[in-house]
Protein backbone atom coordinates (compact mmCIF):
# COMPACT_ATOMS: atom_id res chain seq x y z
CA UNK A 1 0.00 0.00 0.00
CA UNK A 2 1.32 3.43 -1.36
CA UNK A 3 1.00 5.74 1.63
CA UNK A 4 1.99 9.98 1.28
CA UNK A 5 5.57 10.45 2.37
CA UNK A 6 4.04 12.90 4.98
CA UNK A 7 2.52 9.92 7.17
CA UNK A 8 6.27 8.40 7.47
CA UNK A 9 5.10 9.45 11.53
CA UNK A 10 2.67 6.17 10.70
CA UNK A 11 5.30 3.82 10.46
CA UNK A 12 7.45 4.41 12.81
CA UNK A 13 7.49 4.49 16.41
CA UNK A 14 9.18 7.26 18.31
CA UNK A 15 9.71 8.69 21.51
CA UNK A 16 7.90 10.96 22.93
CA UNK A 17 9.58 13.80 25.50
CA UNK A 18 8.58 16.63 26.90
CA UNK A 19 11.12 19.67 26.94
CA UNK A 20 11.16 22.48 29.37
CA UNK A 21 12.51 25.67 29.01
CA UNK A 22 12.54 29.13 30.79
CA UNK A 23 12.23 32.15 28.73
CA UNK A 24 14.30 34.86 29.09
CA UNK A 25 11.67 36.27 31.61
CA UNK A 26 11.40 33.81 33.58
CA UNK A 27 8.36 31.50 32.25
CA UNK A 28 8.34 28.20 32.39
CA UNK A 29 7.39 26.29 29.17
CA UNK A 30 7.08 22.63 28.67
CA UNK A 31 6.11 21.19 25.50
CA UNK A 32 5.92 17.32 24.17
CA UNK A 33 8.56 16.71 21.58
CA UNK A 34 8.69 13.30 19.02
CA UNK A 35 11.31 14.90 16.85
CA UNK A 36 14.32 13.74 18.80
CA UNK A 37 17.59 11.59 18.16
CA UNK A 38 20.56 10.98 20.33
CA UNK A 39 23.84 11.57 18.39
CA UNK A 40 25.33 8.72 18.14
CA UNK A 41 27.09 6.67 21.27
CA UNK A 42 29.15 7.44 22.88
CA UNK A 43 28.66 10.92 22.12
CA UNK A 44 26.84 13.36 24.08
CA UNK A 45 24.92 15.28 21.27
CA UNK A 46 21.31 14.86 21.04
CA UNK A 47 18.89 16.56 18.05
CA UNK A 48 15.81 17.61 17.83
CA UNK A 49 13.82 19.37 14.80
CA UNK A 50 11.38 22.25 15.82
CA UNK A 51 9.11 24.39 13.79
CA UNK A 52 10.56 28.15 13.61
CA UNK A 53 7.59 29.22 15.81
CA UNK A 54 7.72 27.74 18.80
CA UNK A 55 7.97 29.22 22.56
CA UNK A 56 10.64 26.56 22.63
CA UNK A 57 12.81 27.63 19.86
CA UNK A 58 12.38 31.00 20.99
CA UNK A 59 13.28 30.24 24.55
CA UNK A 60 16.49 27.90 23.45
CA UNK A 61 17.85 30.72 21.51
CA UNK A 62 17.59 33.26 24.18
CA UNK A 63 19.00 30.93 26.99
CA UNK A 64 20.79 28.56 25.31
CA UNK A 65 19.51 26.11 28.25
CA UNK A 66 16.69 23.15 28.26
CA UNK A 67 16.08 20.02 29.35
CA UNK A 68 14.84 16.89 27.46
CA UNK A 69 12.24 14.85 30.12
CA UNK A 70 11.48 11.62 29.72
CA UNK A 71 7.81 10.76 30.64
CA UNK A 72 5.83 7.40 31.74
CA UNK A 73 2.78 6.84 29.70
CA UNK A 74 1.08 7.35 32.79
CA UNK A 75 1.86 11.30 32.16
CA UNK A 76 -0.37 11.00 28.91
CA UNK A 77 -3.22 13.70 30.34
CA UNK A 78 -0.36 16.18 31.66
CA UNK A 79 1.64 15.62 28.39
CA UNK A 80 -2.01 16.35 26.36
CA UNK A 81 -2.41 19.34 28.25
CA UNK A 82 1.24 20.56 27.37
CA UNK A 83 0.68 19.78 23.49
CA UNK A 84 -2.23 22.68 23.42
CA UNK A 85 -1.58 26.16 22.07
CA UNK A 86 -0.86 28.53 25.16
CA UNK A 87 0.60 32.13 24.62
CA UNK A 88 4.28 31.98 25.74
CA UNK A 89 3.66 34.47 29.38
CA UNK A 90 1.44 31.56 30.50
CA UNK A 91 3.54 29.27 32.85
CA UNK A 92 2.90 25.28 31.64
CA UNK A 93 3.99 23.78 34.85
CA UNK A 94 0.71 25.46 36.35
CA UNK A 95 -1.36 24.52 33.03
CA UNK A 96 -0.65 21.28 33.11
CA UNK A 97 -0.02 20.76 36.95
CA UNK A 98 3.81 19.69 36.81
CA UNK A 99 6.29 19.98 39.31
CA UNK A 100 9.68 20.98 38.92
CA UNK A 101 12.50 18.63 39.10
CA UNK A 102 15.56 20.55 40.05
CA UNK A 103 18.54 19.97 37.61
CA UNK A 104 22.02 20.94 38.23
CA UNK A 105 23.58 22.65 35.78
CA UNK A 106 20.95 24.44 34.15
CA UNK A 107 18.17 27.22 34.68
CA UNK A 108 15.60 25.40 33.17
CA UNK A 109 13.77 22.75 36.17
CA UNK A 110 13.41 19.39 35.15
CA UNK A 111 10.12 17.78 35.54
CA UNK A 112 9.19 15.77 38.44
CA UNK A 113 8.01 12.06 38.19
CA UNK A 114 9.56 11.79 34.79
CA UNK A 115 11.85 8.77 34.11
CA UNK A 116 14.80 10.55 33.26
CA UNK A 117 16.20 14.25 32.43
CA UNK A 118 18.75 15.09 29.93
CA UNK A 119 20.02 18.86 31.13
CA UNK A 120 21.32 20.37 27.61
CA UNK A 121 23.23 23.04 26.39
CA UNK A 122 23.00 24.41 23.05
CA UNK A 123 25.59 23.55 20.69
CA UNK A 124 24.19 25.14 17.30
CA UNK A 125 21.08 25.74 15.81
CA UNK A 126 20.69 24.14 11.78
CA UNK A 127 18.15 26.82 10.58
CA UNK A 128 16.11 25.75 7.56
CA UNK A 129 13.32 27.27 5.15
CA UNK A 130 10.95 25.12 6.82
CA UNK A 131 12.32 23.96 10.23
CA UNK A 132 15.23 24.22 12.29
CA UNK A 133 17.76 21.70 13.84
CA UNK A 134 18.41 22.13 17.53
CA UNK A 135 21.64 20.40 18.35
CA UNK A 136 22.26 20.06 22.13
CA UNK A 137 24.84 18.86 24.35
CA UNK A 138 24.06 16.62 27.57
CA UNK A 139 25.55 18.42 30.58
CA UNK A 140 24.28 16.51 33.42
CA UNK A 141 21.76 13.02 32.71
CA UNK A 142 20.04 11.60 36.15
CA UNK A 143 17.78 8.85 35.83
CA UNK A 144 14.88 8.34 38.31
CA UNK A 145 16.19 5.29 41.11
CA UNK A 146 12.84 4.39 41.51
CA UNK A 147 13.67 3.15 37.63
CA UNK A 148 17.16 2.34 37.35
CA UNK A 149 19.17 -0.25 38.80
CA UNK A 150 22.62 0.17 40.42
CA UNK A 151 24.39 -0.34 36.99
CA UNK A 152 22.19 2.46 35.04
CA UNK A 153 19.89 -0.39 33.57
CA UNK A 154 16.28 1.28 33.10
CA UNK A 155 13.63 -1.65 34.08
CA UNK A 156 11.31 -0.38 31.00
CA UNK A 157 8.56 -2.69 31.81
CA UNK A 158 8.06 -0.81 35.22
CA UNK A 159 9.36 2.71 34.29
CA UNK A 160 6.59 2.25 30.53
CA UNK A 161 8.51 5.06 29.09
CA UNK A 162 6.00 7.22 26.66
CA UNK A 163 6.59 6.40 22.63
CA UNK A 164 3.92 7.31 20.32
CA UNK A 165 2.71 5.99 16.55
CA UNK A 166 0.58 8.13 14.62
CA UNK A 167 -2.93 6.86 13.22
CA UNK A 168 -5.28 7.82 10.93
CA UNK A 169 -7.04 9.29 14.03
CA UNK A 170 -4.09 10.40 15.79
CA UNK A 171 -1.29 9.99 18.46
CA UNK A 172 -1.65 6.51 19.98
CA UNK A 173 0.70 6.09 22.85
CA UNK A 174 2.71 3.08 23.93
CA UNK A 175 5.41 1.80 25.77
CA UNK A 176 7.97 -0.65 24.94
CA UNK A 177 7.38 -4.48 25.82
CA UNK A 178 10.02 -6.80 25.64
CA UNK A 179 10.87 -8.37 22.43
CA UNK A 180 11.68 -12.23 21.66
CA UNK A 181 14.96 -11.94 23.61
CA UNK B 1 20.91 8.27 40.11
CA UNK B 2 23.74 10.55 38.09
CA UNK B 3 24.43 8.89 34.96
CA UNK B 4 27.28 9.53 32.08
CA UNK B 5 25.73 11.69 29.39
CA UNK B 6 26.87 9.33 26.93
CA UNK B 7 24.35 6.89 28.43
CA UNK B 8 21.15 9.11 26.86
CA UNK B 9 20.45 6.06 24.59
CA UNK B 10 19.55 4.11 27.97
CA UNK B 11 16.90 6.53 28.94
CA UNK B 12 15.07 6.58 25.69
CA UNK B 13 13.44 4.16 23.76
CA UNK B 14 14.40 4.59 19.62
CA UNK B 15 13.31 3.02 16.46
CA UNK B 16 15.59 0.31 15.15
CA UNK B 17 15.84 0.50 11.21
CA UNK B 18 17.73 -1.01 8.45
CA UNK B 19 19.55 1.10 6.00
CA UNK B 20 19.74 -0.23 2.43
CA UNK B 21 22.18 1.30 -0.12
CA UNK B 22 23.64 0.25 -3.52
CA UNK B 23 27.64 1.38 -3.81
CA UNK B 24 28.28 3.26 -6.78
CA UNK B 25 29.74 -0.50 -7.89
CA UNK B 26 26.53 -1.97 -7.57
CA UNK B 27 27.39 -3.86 -4.07
CA UNK B 28 24.28 -3.86 -1.80
CA UNK B 29 24.09 -2.73 2.01
CA UNK B 30 21.95 -3.03 4.94
CA UNK B 31 23.04 -1.14 8.19
CA UNK B 32 20.47 -1.19 11.65
CA UNK B 33 20.23 2.27 12.61
CA UNK B 34 18.73 4.05 15.86
CA UNK B 35 19.63 7.84 15.30
CA UNK B 36 16.66 8.68 13.12
CA UNK B 37 14.23 10.94 13.14
CA UNK B 38 11.20 12.23 11.15
CA UNK B 39 11.10 15.98 10.87
CA UNK B 40 7.81 17.29 11.80
CA UNK B 41 4.66 16.48 10.54
CA UNK B 42 3.38 17.19 7.65
CA UNK B 43 6.73 17.25 5.85
CA UNK B 44 8.76 15.09 4.20
CA UNK B 45 11.76 15.34 5.39
CA UNK B 46 13.51 12.59 8.13
CA UNK B 47 17.34 13.12 9.15
CA UNK B 48 19.70 10.39 10.11
CA UNK B 49 23.13 10.74 11.98
CA UNK B 50 26.11 9.09 11.24
CA UNK B 51 29.61 8.20 11.75
CA UNK B 52 31.97 9.46 8.81
CA UNK B 53 33.12 5.85 8.12
CA UNK B 54 30.22 3.97 7.39
CA UNK B 55 29.49 2.09 3.90
CA UNK B 56 26.38 3.71 4.31
CA UNK B 57 27.45 6.99 4.36
CA UNK B 58 29.67 7.00 1.51
CA UNK B 59 26.64 5.05 -0.69
CA UNK B 60 24.59 7.87 0.38
CA UNK B 61 27.23 10.06 -0.87
CA UNK B 62 27.87 8.79 -4.12
CA UNK B 63 24.30 7.62 -4.97
CA UNK B 64 22.20 9.92 -3.20
CA UNK B 65 19.47 7.28 -2.20
CA UNK B 66 18.83 4.83 0.32
CA UNK B 67 15.80 3.06 1.51
CA UNK B 68 14.31 3.15 5.62
CA UNK B 69 13.53 0.01 6.40
CA UNK B 70 11.02 -0.72 9.59
CA UNK B 71 11.96 -4.08 10.52
CA UNK B 72 9.56 -6.00 12.74
CA UNK B 73 11.04 -7.12 15.87
CA UNK B 74 10.79 -10.76 14.62
CA UNK B 75 13.88 -10.14 12.21
CA UNK B 76 16.52 -9.53 15.15
CA UNK B 77 18.87 -11.82 13.92
CA UNK B 78 19.29 -10.86 10.78
CA UNK B 79 19.45 -6.98 12.22
CA UNK B 80 22.28 -8.34 13.95
CA UNK B 81 24.46 -10.03 11.38
CA UNK B 82 23.49 -6.86 9.56
CA UNK B 83 25.56 -5.05 12.52
CA UNK B 84 28.52 -6.80 12.05
CA UNK B 85 31.99 -4.85 10.24
CA UNK B 86 31.71 -6.62 6.44
CA UNK B 87 34.49 -5.22 3.92
CA UNK B 88 32.46 -2.61 1.66
CA UNK B 89 32.31 -5.53 -0.91
CA UNK B 90 30.47 -7.39 1.09
CA UNK B 91 26.86 -8.35 -0.16
CA UNK B 92 25.32 -7.63 3.57
CA UNK B 93 21.63 -9.06 1.75
CA UNK B 94 23.51 -12.15 0.98
CA UNK B 95 25.15 -12.32 4.54
CA UNK B 96 22.08 -11.65 6.37
CA UNK B 97 19.75 -13.62 4.20
CA UNK B 98 17.56 -10.76 3.76
CA UNK B 99 15.13 -10.59 0.29
CA UNK B 100 15.13 -7.79 -1.89
CA UNK B 101 11.70 -5.61 -1.71
CA UNK B 102 11.17 -3.49 -4.95
CA UNK B 103 11.44 0.21 -4.86
CA UNK B 104 9.66 2.45 -7.13
CA UNK B 105 11.56 5.34 -7.14
CA UNK B 106 15.08 4.82 -6.07
CA UNK B 107 17.75 2.01 -6.94
CA UNK B 108 18.55 0.66 -3.89
CA UNK B 109 15.99 -2.10 -2.85
CA UNK B 110 14.35 -2.36 0.13
CA UNK B 111 13.95 -5.44 2.13
CA UNK B 112 11.47 -7.91 2.26
CA UNK B 113 9.14 -8.70 5.02
CA UNK B 114 9.81 -5.09 6.36
CA UNK B 115 6.84 -3.24 7.86
CA UNK B 116 6.91 -0.28 5.79
CA UNK B 117 9.73 0.67 3.23
CA UNK B 118 10.78 4.96 2.68
CA UNK B 119 12.76 5.35 -0.36
CA UNK B 120 14.68 8.65 -0.02
CA UNK B 121 16.94 10.95 -1.84
CA UNK B 122 19.30 12.95 -0.37
CA UNK B 123 18.90 16.59 0.23
CA UNK B 124 21.65 17.77 1.95
CA UNK B 125 24.72 16.46 4.15
CA UNK B 126 25.69 18.56 7.47
CA UNK B 127 29.19 17.37 7.96
CA UNK B 128 30.76 18.19 11.58
CA UNK B 129 34.29 17.06 13.17
CA UNK B 130 32.51 13.55 14.80
CA UNK B 131 29.58 13.32 12.65
CA UNK B 132 27.35 14.05 9.67
CA UNK B 133 24.00 14.23 9.58
CA UNK B 134 22.13 13.33 6.29
CA UNK B 135 18.48 15.18 5.35
CA UNK B 136 16.44 13.13 3.50
CA UNK B 137 13.33 13.09 1.53
CA UNK B 138 10.70 10.40 1.58
CA UNK B 139 10.03 9.93 -2.06
CA UNK B 140 8.15 7.14 -1.71
CA UNK B 141 6.49 6.08 1.09
CA UNK B 142 4.63 1.97 1.17
CA UNK B 143 3.30 0.08 4.17
CA UNK B 144 3.19 -3.81 3.65
CA UNK B 145 -0.54 -4.74 3.33
CA UNK B 146 -0.21 -7.36 5.95
CA UNK B 147 0.09 -4.60 8.85
CA UNK B 148 -1.97 -1.51 7.68
CA UNK B 149 -5.92 -0.95 7.09
CA UNK B 150 -7.45 0.66 4.44
CA UNK B 151 -7.36 4.02 6.26
CA UNK B 152 -3.12 3.76 6.53
CA UNK B 153 -3.28 3.00 10.12
CA UNK B 154 -0.76 0.30 11.20
CA UNK B 155 -1.53 -2.45 13.42
CA UNK B 156 0.78 -2.20 15.29
CA UNK B 157 0.34 -4.76 18.28
CA UNK B 158 0.62 -7.20 15.33
CA UNK B 159 3.62 -6.07 13.03
CA UNK B 160 5.98 -5.08 16.46
CA UNK B 161 7.94 -2.40 14.72
CA UNK B 162 11.60 -2.86 16.41
CA UNK B 163 12.66 -0.52 18.66
CA UNK B 164 15.09 -0.71 21.63
CA UNK B 165 16.74 0.67 24.45
CA UNK B 166 20.32 0.36 25.49
CA UNK B 167 21.34 -1.58 29.03
CA UNK B 168 24.35 -2.09 30.62
CA UNK B 169 24.85 -5.20 29.15
CA UNK B 170 23.88 -4.21 25.57
CA UNK B 171 20.62 -3.76 23.41
CA UNK B 172 17.40 -4.98 24.56
CA UNK B 173 15.14 -5.20 21.52
CA UNK B 174 11.39 -3.88 22.11
CA UNK B 175 7.85 -3.48 20.24
CA UNK B 176 5.58 -1.17 21.26
CA UNK B 177 2.17 -1.82 23.69
CA UNK B 178 -0.53 0.08 23.92
CA UNK B 179 -0.70 3.08 26.24
CA UNK B 180 -3.49 3.89 29.03
CA UNK B 181 -5.16 4.81 25.64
Amino acid sequence: MILKPSMRSQVLPMPVVLISTVSKDGVRNAAPWGCIMPILRPLDEIAIASWLKRDTLDNIRDTGEFVVNVPTVEMAEAVDICAKSFPPEVDEFEEAGLLPHPSAKVAPPGIDGCIAWMECELVEEILRERFSLIIGKVVCLEGNDAFFDDGGGMDYEKARPMSMILGPDGVCYTHPARGNR
